[in-house]
């Protein structure tokens, strides 16, 4: 729902609270957190690891939180996945809400029940799927998102486009991102199409049996990457689609001028399509990715713009397929 | 199921299994694990922490265990506890199943798919709800199962008995726990008859908002003062079953003479009823109960032997009540 996170208090009794949210978003907005008892952690997804859970752990004790307690997770992509992580296993679950501060969080991470932590480099390894009980939009934590922030969140606006939107990728190319920026319903009814996509999708296959595996387009190579070089999630995985977009001519027949079209709108919104790096290495993290399935990785082709379908790729072929690249 | 753990190879693929077992019992057993990528964390309730839970992540890795992998944990509760918990978020969730090893297993821990971890003295403040996929029941594994482990474990059926079961209660009165070592049937007919009556409470009421609550008996205090004074669990719930019965006397009526057939039937099962300890101390631990709600403690107290129930004691009258005890 969209409001001010001030309402809070309508929805959730206010003494039950504990916030969770990182440096970055307390100090730039600490007046939105007076009075409430509030967790705050290191910014970073660096920090989205066991020994910040660790932390929140003993803060829940400290505030002796019990299963009354509601949590909410007010940040970006790391807080709500960590805040959701948390509130899934302390006491064996408590309530969990979502108010997400980025376009990254707002249109994706905070959407579909996903939560978890990273383990050294593997990502997401350590989770669970539970629903937030509810998701509030309040815009104005925008006006302090630095620009790399809005690069970052639209790479998977792209990516619900490749997936599942020609209509979404062609109103895309016809705009900046300057554009969202400025014109505040231009980018609210373009989250709130990405919100749409994404909950279609989590509503028909929570647990990823099937659909859902769709939205990890350019996830697979953009994980065995991202934390080793230390990239935002939006620049890794964009690198990772233009990868799995080489990847679709070869298997799934993708025009190469769709590929094309692909990588031009990654690099309009401002969005890296490549770079050095070491190969061997990536795959060896790509091993632990979490759609490798015995010898084989669920990957995510793409057979058009708009329509993806997962290949199971044998593990010997994937890696001549990377080194290839 | 009853069998050998030689059977586990037919119920899941052998290579996609992974075993989390004690140093204790891979030492007494080391030929059941022969063939099988084995976990052995080192035995006891103070490694039931997160520490151990991050070396099973990393032993998981270095496995490569994927969402096809079958974690089995062959041992007692603190085995399939921690078993179950890194079951439960290593990749969002792999399947579990349980080869419990102990009285304590096999009648309680492992049935009815609470998993979970201590954070310091804490009983099972983080964990999850979920069930296995089987529990197998191999016999042979009570061979080299200590004395003291069996007075451990009959705590639990001690328990059972108080909150549902009078016929148990006549039946455990009328033996001594030497018969049930000695006579295997008369041993698998009381497993059985535990198993049905904590499977029957858990089908009914899962995520404990009613019913499953009565299976706490004893454990309010108990869990205070199991870490802080390193008790065994059964002894710890013993001590906290006399101090619920003598509490009932006062809120419930429970007749005198029944706290006192209790007292006696642990004793005769060597369990202690009593002991010195610090009862501020105490109180401060089991604030964080998971059965606090608010400013009250959901205690689970007896009308008469067989019939349990919840009662919501403040926690200003709770702590009177320890002080006095």
């Amino acid at each position: 729902m969209d409001g001010t996170m001030s309402a809070i208090g309508d929805i959730v009794h206010r003494d039950k609270i504990i916030i969770i949210t990182d440096a970055d978003v307390y100090g730039l907005h600490q007046d939105k957190f007076a009075g409430y008892s509030t967790i705050v952690i290191p910014a970073g997804e660096q920090y989205k690891q066991q020994a910040t859970v660790d932390s929140i752990m003993q803060q829940l004790i400290r505030y002796e939180a019990d299963r009354k307690t509601f949590i909410i997770g007010v940040g970006g992509g790391v807080v709500t996945d960590i805040a959701g992580y948390a509130a899934a296993v302390y006491m064996r679950g408590l309530s969990v809400g979502f108010v997400p501060t980025t376009i990254l969080a707002q249109t994706d991470a905070a959407v579909g029940g996903k939560n978890g932590i990273d383990v050294g480099i593997y990502k997401n390894l350590v989770g669970t799927i539970r629903q937030p009980e509810f998701i509030l939009y309040d815009y104005s934590f925008l006006q302090t998102l630095p620009w790399e922030q809005w690069v970052n969140g639209f790479a998977e606006v792209i990516k619900h486009a490749c997936i599942k939107d020609t209509h979404l990728f062609d109103f895309l190319e016809k705009h900046q991102l300057k554009d969202f920026r400025s014109n505040k319903s231009l980018l609210a009814e373009t989250i709130e199409r990405n919100v749409v996509i994404k909950s279609e999708i989590v509503e028909q296959d929570e647990f990823e049996q099937g659909e859902r595996k769709l939205l990890n387009f350019g996830h697979t190579l953009g994980h065995a990457i991202e934390n080793e070089y230390q990239l935002l999630h939006g620049h890794a995985i964009s690198i990772g689609m233009v990868a799995a977009a080489v990847i679709s001519e070869k298997i799934k027949g993708l025009p190469a001028s769709q590929t094309e079209r692909i990588s031009r709108l990654l690099q309009q919104y401002h969005l890296p399509i490549a770079m050095e790096y070491n190969k061997q290495q990536a795959f060896e993290v790509l091993k632990m990715d979490k759609k490798r399935s015995g010898q084989g990785m669920n990957f995510v082709l793409l057979e058009e713009i708009g329509k993806a379908t997962v290949t199971n790729i044998p593990m010997i072929q994937l890696e001549q397929i990377i080194q290839a690249l």
